[in-house]
């Protein structure tokens, strides 16, 4: 299934008859797989007017889509435990039958390398084929040394096979693994001396991420996680107050945090220390469908604090099995009433603030990598507008043409 | 982009190698487009030893998708509309820059058939390329003669062109067109007497479906459109009881309906109705989430009582711009609570019931014609736990090999 991502065709020349977001006719130049120029049409600068021509066809034409939070790399799947609870098994019921996190850590620790590799595969693809450009894989799921470098291993393994910007983040501190059952303390040494130091000595771990919730990690270990990492020279981001308000987005903010995702408990005191730090709001939607929540994300008091919003798939094996950004762009919009414009910078230009990519990633600009999207749309509302579609017409990732049929 | 469908390769021969969704391993001979004989792979009559052979490579086989409610073809879209909404305007700023249903029917009636072929086409598109292979479409935008017949020539001349079963159901009874405001009796004539009888007269309607609600049509308004139809021999369904109890459905099983559609307010009295009349409760959670509706459909109550279920996306631009009959397979059972096996047949054979289709779709079964999917799934569970994907690996349908890429 997979493609050569080096013989997919370049994407270098000049790029004409693309309609911008606000509505401009626009240019874009690229060499050498760069972006060098962009602008309205008539501005092209004269020492491009011999450079290969791509004919936009008039498209609608956006950043590339960047997907800020996932855990596209495990070992097995939970469909199973998914059929049993809605044929009214108890929660007892699935543990006993091996299901819940434990079934994901077992398979992926099972799991060979190349094993990993092709699942996480066969989903990115999923993603890529609507325009996704940059992703986040975490880590979490092996929850010892050998385990979580596989997984980190593959993530960076995937961004090289398919020519896509992988952040590879380190979440030794996602869950507790049964053999630290009542050991928490054990498990966070484990993680702050030992697994953290080597896989970022190996050059694995673009960022560090915990847990933090009653049902994993309290603020104290987080604490002790994000020190560590701070040792080390690495950037922290949190899943923060997603079923109770910890406060961990609060520690979050003090230890200059990307992100906090998820959030949907966040105090006002939370949304004010995120708002200081500049720290990204990463919204769920789809976990939250998935969950059947109730509480709402405090959107309102994020964006009247002015917090930067993303939106992501948080796709995962038990919470959130969904493999498409466009749909958790519609749900965010429909769930969370985002605006149309708040939910297109969720998955462009903040999406690219969480993972520390700002500077390269999520908008056209010059001298950035090239990547971006023509649509089959008319406007850019109807990207959240139609949901379970693929509109996307040519993808440029990475400067190439990515077309994936 | 269009296929000219007859030259789509054959699906004629045997074809081995595949699993049921029961996990047996089974074959398929297929002969000018019709399946011959099915069962398991060691039974195969020895008669079809030579004929052309498709090695299903061990992937799971299901029947091909149907989607038994949608009102796939209009004019225009409504995503300005949806933006607004997010934006903060009123119903009111909403309707006076144009919104709400009366400008589908505006955009509708200024579409040419072709205009309207092209922008169905295209929703299509999406649909077949996951796997459905018979699909209802709805009038219902055009609320007059001339208007509604253009809905419905386009419904059967996308079923010519992309080769796939499609429905046509005049809804002429779907809202009050702006003309006959205040004059809901004189519209209703117009239905009955003239737009119903011309239309079936011009072999466009296969069903007659009406929209019973109290921003709609009385239940005295329906029980006349049904008459109408009864008078013509043509079935009846019904959008019922979608935002409160009007009891439309007890009127529709009285006329032996094909389906009651929506019925989140429906009663027990609804319920035992549609028990009685072997009546099919069709589902679309798809609306449910884009309205934030809180009241469920009575799942335990149909499923106590025996009432087939079937699921569909109800594709319309208002309340539904969902162009993923999986997607809705999820929300069935994430939303809904319907098992596993209960989404399977409610994109199988009791969405075929709810078409009338019962005798040529919706099984995989001898001198019906061949309308299968391959899958890239271990099992079937997968096929709802996972959302935003498209893991179809061979789509047949209408005896060809019709895969979308
Ligand atoms: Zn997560
Ligand atoms: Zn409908």
């Amino acid at each position: 299934m997979m493609r050569n991502f080096s013989n997919l065709p370049s994407a270098d020349g000049v790029w004409t008859n693309l309609r911008s977001v606000e509505g401009r006719d626009v240019a874009i130049v690229v060499e050498n797989g760069v972006i060098r120029w962009t602008g309205v049409v008539t501005a092209i600068p004269a020492e491009y007017a011999a450079a290969k021509k791509h004919d936009g066809g008039g498209a609608l034409v956006t950043p590339g889509l960047i997907d800020c939070h996932t855990h596209l790399v495990y070992g097995g799947k939970r469909a199973n435990e998914f059929a049993m609870r809605l044929a009214g098994a108890t929660y007892e019921e699935v543990s006993r039958a091996g299901g819940g996190i434990v079934s994901s850590v077992k398979a992926t620790r099972a799991a060979s390398e190349e094993e990993l590799f092709a699942s996480g595969a066969a989903r990115l693809e999923e993603l890529l084929a609507e325009g996704v450009c940059a992703i986040e894989i975490k880590s979490g799921y092996g929850l010892a040394l050998e385990h979580e470098r596989k997984q980190l291993r593959v993530a960076r393994k995937l961004g090289e096979a398919y020519g896509v910007t992988v952040r590879a983040t380190f979440l030794g501190a996602h869950a507790l693994p049964p053999e630290y059952a009542g050991r928490s303390g054990d498990y966070i040494d484990l993680v702050c001396n030992e697994m953290m130091p080597a896989l970022a000595a190996e050059g694995l771990i673009d960022a560090v991420d915990a847990f933090c919730e009653n049902i994993a990690f309290s603020v104290a270990e987080t604490e002790r996680v994000f020190q560590a990492a701070q040792a080390l020279g690495l950037r922290v981001k949190l899943h923060a107050e997603q079923l109770t308000d910890q406060g961990g987005a609060i520690l979050a903010a003090r230890y200059d945090a990307l992100s906090c995702d998820h959030i949907e408990y966040l105090s006002q005191a939370g949304v004010d220390a995120m708002a200081k730090a500049g720290c990204v709001a990463v919204l769920l939607p789809a976990a939250f469908y998935t969950l059947r929540e109730k509480q709402h994300p405090p959107v309102a008091a994020l964006r009247a604090a002015g917090v930067p919003i993303a939106v992501s798939t948080d796709h995962n094996p038990g919470t959130s099995p969904c493999l498409s950004l466009l749909l958790t762009m519609n749900m965010a919009c429909t769930l969370f009433r985002l605006t149309v414009d708040e939910v297109l910078a969720g998955v462009t230009t903040n999406a690219a603030r969480a993972l520390d990519l700002q500077d390269t990633h999520g908008t056209i600009a010059a001298r950035r990598p090239a990547n971006f999207l023509l649509w089959n749309v008319g406007e850019a509302a109807e990207l959240a507008y139609w949901f379970g579609q693929r509109p996307v017409r040519t993808i440029v990732r990475q400067g190439r043409i990515a077309n994936w049929r």
